[in-house]
């Protein structure tokens, strides 16, 4: 069965749209440097934004900027009260120290989960938000009534967007988790006994079909699996296209609300 | 091959003596009831301190005080100047919520990287020190010479203290990392693969032989393998006495001494 992304995304903006409740929210976006990917992100963020009403502000940097000049213009863009939330699109440029820039959205305004002290919340179970690679997989496992206690995870790669907080997470659920990255001797003797699959690489066809077991649970954030042959077997897939992504995104604009909820 | 622990904590402290410098340190360590096993691990750590010329003040409280009034009794003795670190001995009694009360210690002061800023600054990579069961186990694969790229390992429990901060550590360095827990259907499957062998459950004869492969590396936090079996086929392997402790102790202090550098 295919999981239909843009279903449960709409779904959740309902249930975000309820919380919002008339209040006027804005949503502060980074882009630093010119990545076409980075900008189809942030207009999908910017879409979805405001069809909730939700005003979307993006502030562009040059490639070139210094770690210390965006810290210092991340930090006032996040004091201007007019803005709820912060995000920061990743990646950010080679010769920027990324979880320093990150660290300056405070826990308050961070709806991605990605500074030291939402990430350290989040870890230690105290988060009212989760990241938003987490929340997308709980969505998706609650609306298909998919129990977690026992079963094999394999996660494919270990970033700060998806392996990192999914495989904590997973585990934190009383899953028994797998972590493969590029130095795994042999990813198909741990993908093949897995009954779920949560891939974040973004390195094509990395997932084939030999590679998994009948029935299995795919999770594909990065377009890693080769989705044609793997859809034959999985009784449940994320598309390329209408996947995670609406939910990722829908999960981000619900973010921004419940921490402007709870901190409020 | 045994690992020495005793051994490996004499160098370590060795270290932490020149580090020390003839500053004049307190440790600050809280029980709160009366758990033998906690008193015998508090007295290693006074006799440890001792050897060191550190100051070991132990803090008592009765196991039936409130959350609340044991938060405010260890902050009161986190801001004593003349207390440079802050343990608290786990577990603590059932009905205190211990991460609220872990939280309690500044991350200036916090040896066992347990407070949500700490564990938050240890999952970014930003920490200074390390949690005590990973360094722990850093410095045993530096006195061995052992590379994690590539080699899968084992981890047995997701506990605070061990499962937690070493799988998020070992996947950080390159590793393949399986998580086994109570509800894992045939750890057998996957311990049976692992190149290294983490535990951290607190269950006699978990991990017996039939578990392992030969030349397999076992490090045991919590008495879990059956030493006299596992030991003929390992190729190296924590004792039950003097394998893991000493070493942990010795990181506490050390981490003491780093801490008070590293923010003085």
């Amino acid at each position: 069965m295919l999981i239909d992304g843009r279903k449960i995304a709409e779904e959740s903006n309902i249930e975000t749209f309820k919380l919002l409740n008339k209040a006027k929210l804005r949503l502060a976006a980074v882009l630093v440097g010119d990545y076409a990917e980075s900008r189809k992100f942030l207009e999908y963020k910017r879409i979805a934004a405001g069809k909730l009403g939700i005003d979307f502000r993006l502030y562009e940097f040059l490639e070139n900027i210094t770690t210390q000049k965006l810290r210092k213009e991340i930090v006032s863009i996040a004091k201007a009260s007019v803005n709820n939330g912060v995000i920061i699109e990743l990646p950010l440029p080679k010769h920027i120290n990324a979880q320093y820039i990150l660290n300056a959205v405070p826990i308050e305004k961070d709806p991605d989960v990605l500074s030291e002290k939402a990430q350290g919340s989040f870890f230690v179970g105290r988060s009212p938000i989760l990241p938003p690679s987490v929340e997308t997989i709980k969505q998706i496992f609650s609306k298909n009534i998919i129990s977690l206690l026992g079963k094999n995870c394999a996660v494919f790669g270990y970033g700060i967007l998806v392996g990192k907080p999914v495989a904590h997470w997973l585990a934190s659920q009383g899953a028994t988790v797998s972590i493969i990255n590029e130095f795994t001797s042999n990813p198909k003797q741990i993908s093949i006994n897995a009954d779920i699959i949560i891939s974040g690489v973004g390195k094509t066809n990395l997932i084939t079909a030999d590679m998994v077991k009948d029935s299995t649970i795919v999770i594909d954030f990065a377009r890693d699996v080769d989705f044609e042959n793997v859809s034959k077997k999985a009784s449940l897939i994320t598309p390329p296209t209408g996947g995670v992504g609406p939910i990722v995104i829908a999960t981000v604009l619900k973010n921004l609300i419940t921490l402007k909820i709870s901190t409020s």
